[in-house]
């Protein structure tokens, strides 16, 4: 879609310096872009490239020198180029209609535009709101609430009585409201608790393909506002998850713990049972964490320490074996000179 | 749903102490109940608040003494409670109807009061033992057989010729009897060799949402009777997996390898192939196992050690940095007192 | 199905030593064979087995001697009895029809004896090569492109103008093309960064159940000919992985990582974004990747180090409690030697 630099610093809020007129259709990697393309310079490191670049148009800090270049000057390029995106590439226009193939359950309420595609069971008593849009092979239990513009792809299952925001988007394959994993001993065997509570997630999260969130097994298991989960997470019951966390792919996060705000766990971390996360806490890659970390924290390793330690005590890690060969001899050395010593006294 | 304590210690087997009359219709943990409701203390912990909870009646062990109390005395208040929740909560009654709009193959074997519901796929030659249910989006392949009681959740994938049994639970998601990562070299490429075994699963296990289980390149995979699965768990060709046992979220089991009895493994686990686990073994979460491990064992770590011997050394894992530095020291110290000792030696 | 000695050998180029006439119409481990059973040796530790197997015939390599066996001789057994497999449990035939309940889109152009199960979703404008099968509960979005000989199994999610190669296996519930996991910081929220990309899967790939792989932010996700990936495996956008890579389960690896030819990620193994793997790498299980590693190398742990150095730093962990006892008994020892010395210096 072809805009002009006019157009994208009004989009933008950009002090444009340059030519308004010149127009832009694409957007392009600032080593890479051609004549009709924008670029942007987020991170400083490639600011060099800007006087080089074939690029119509870069996206950059205020503090941007490039005389003869189009400038559209930002305080966040990063930011401003997302938005660029959206804006050039509009998202799937949807039909707004139920299709007469999906299955509907008794005393659906639906708002206005919503999207059904074929091949989708809905259960009895739910609540879609505007715009919402299903894709195909998704199944929705009984008394699901979905809030409006909430986009949910192929194949997703939420079970009965859990409640979805508003402009929540749902990967392709996730699980909402399956059995949270809860059994009595009955000697050596299991016996099923029931788990009768739901999932809440509220507005604008964002859910990976194939996660897994638990209902609770009392109450409710719940995604506060703003949160992104990527894909294959484990969530487990009655777990609750912050507002504007990143929970990068394959986390795994145990019954009943509490996470904070703004917190970001990387990939394949780990999270036991019963523990609370402070706000603002980092998890490196990998970490397991096994008690409740404070606030702000950047921790790494399993189990998790604080991250400078970690990284230290990790490159000492491979030192082991010389280390321990070392201390041998060292004690060797020490016997040696206890042994001369001893001789020495019985001399004198 | 109402129900008396008589009604309740009938039930669950136990010694009532108060009045038998008295009614109750939730449960809640003992610090939040309210009257008319239930609760129980199955941590020692939780004891000292039996005096001032509000719950109308309170499950614990028969050492108990709560006067003006009415207590429901029991061995195991946490399974009393697993009971009463099953009772004051049942399942979703089920229609035991097939519906018209599911895809039922041939010569299709269905028992009473089984339930199939619409955008369901059977293939050829199954069988469906007494009230098995199957949700929306499953596809259960040819020859397939469904023990009686078991619950298949929606977009669960059943691939053929796998065997299912009875009072099975198999979450959303899952994926049972797919091919098994079997490969030979053909020079620098891959050559695939035909999977032709399939998945057995024994009675009472319980598989989590979007969990992978194999079926063997030969004979079958098999999991055995009242072991549970949590989500996003993957087992590999060839496994065999005991009974009782607790196999917790994202976990692998690569091919080969036999599980035995009561065998716990935390979460993310990963056991490489052709090993045998004993049984009653624990590994403790994110553990990596790269060899047998006898019975009775509690593992930690990758790769996996005793557990004690693990906490220590991952206790002292973030002071390697400092005994590197004081090794150091003492290498000087020691040939500073090597020299010095040369040189009175000589000095005599 | 029942196959002479001579049909066999010269399916897989054998050179046969024995009675051609003999037939055999089951593979069998070697220690199991009956009469009636072809059996293979690989593993030069099971050839002392030849002598003494009930098999009819053993698949063996050109230097063996076995006096009275029939021997086909050459010079991979593994893969030769792949083939065999292959030839013995030929794969299930499919109908070549498209199933009047399937959900096709318009301007689908589809080759020769495509297969389409009923319960199917296809999207606008897709094209489906040449003996194409699609398994019910697949949706595939529009523009998709799929190879001839392809397989989707059930429950498989291919978003909208992914490319899928010839001979390409997918297996259940794994998703292609969701969105990446890319977000831009707006203040303490995350604003979603549109991903416009695609994923390209190129001819041979085989894709496990329950695998997530998103589309690039831009430009493409990559998979190469020949690669092979397993179950519940995290591909993120922008990755590039080469031809004849094994990706073990559960491996995730993160955007925009260059993963080499013929490189083996073992389970559970996970990679930061941004690196470059060289070619023929093997990361050991569990391992975490957090640079380039160049090629050949054999890593492990987390962070990886070379896997020799791992083994002996892994080996030496269990002793750090002890070690750390032996450094204070040092410390002790040089300071008393130390104080011993000036004591017997003020002497002199």
């Amino acid at each position: 879609m072809e805009k002009t630099l006019h157009e994208i610093a009004v989009l933008i809020g950009a002090q444009l310096e340059g030519d308004p007129a010149v127009t832009v259709s694409n957007i392009a990697g600032i080593d890479k872009a051609q004549p009709g393309d924008l670029t942007f310079v987020a991170n400083p490191k490639y600011s060099r490239f800007i006087a080089t670049t074939q690029a119509s148009a870069v996206i950059c800090t205020p503090d941007t020198v490039a005389p003869g270049k189009n400038l559209l000057k930002v305080d966040n390029p990063y930011l401003a180029f997302a938005k660029i995106m959206t804006f050039l590439y509009p998202q799937r226009r949807e039909t707004g209609m139920v299709d007469p193939r999906a299955i509907i359950g008794n005393n659906v309420s639906m708002g206005n535009k919503v999207t059904v595609y074929p091949l989708v069971y809905i259960g009895d008593d739910c609540v879609l709101e505007d715009e919402v849009t299903i894709y195909p092979g998704c199944c929705i239990g009984d008394r699901v609430r979905i809030g409006a513009q909430s986009l949910i792809y192929p194949n997703v299952t939420i079970r009965e009585d859990c409640v979805i925001g508003k402009r929540v988007i749902i990967h392709p394959g996730a699980v909402i409201g399956s059995d949270g994993f809860g059994f009595a001993k009955d000697g050596s065997r299991y016996f099923k608790i029931p788990q009768v509570g739901r999932v809440q997630i509220d507005d604008d999260v964002e859910i990976g393909a194939n996660v897994t969130i638990d209902r609770a097994a009392m109450g409710k298991t719940w995604i506060q506002r703003g949160t992104k989960i990527d894909n294959l997470v484990q969530i487990a019951h009655n777990v609750v998850i912050g507002e504007d966390c990143v929970i990068v792919a394959q986390v795994g996060i145990s019954g009943s713990t509490r996470v904070g705000n703004r917190v970001t766990l990387a990939g394949q971390v780990g999270l036991v049972g019963h523990i609370t996360i402070g706000d603002d806490v980092i998890i490196g890659a990998q970490g397991g964490v096994t008690s409740d970390i404070p606030a702000g924290m950047l921790m790494s390793g399993s189990p998790a320490i604080p991250h400078r330690l970690w990284l230290k005590a990790s490159q000492t890690f491979q030192k082991l074996p010389d280390m321990r060969k070392k201390l041998r001899e060292l004690e060797e050395k020490v016997a040696a000179l206890e042994q001369q010593l001893r001789k020495e006294h019985r001399k004198e």
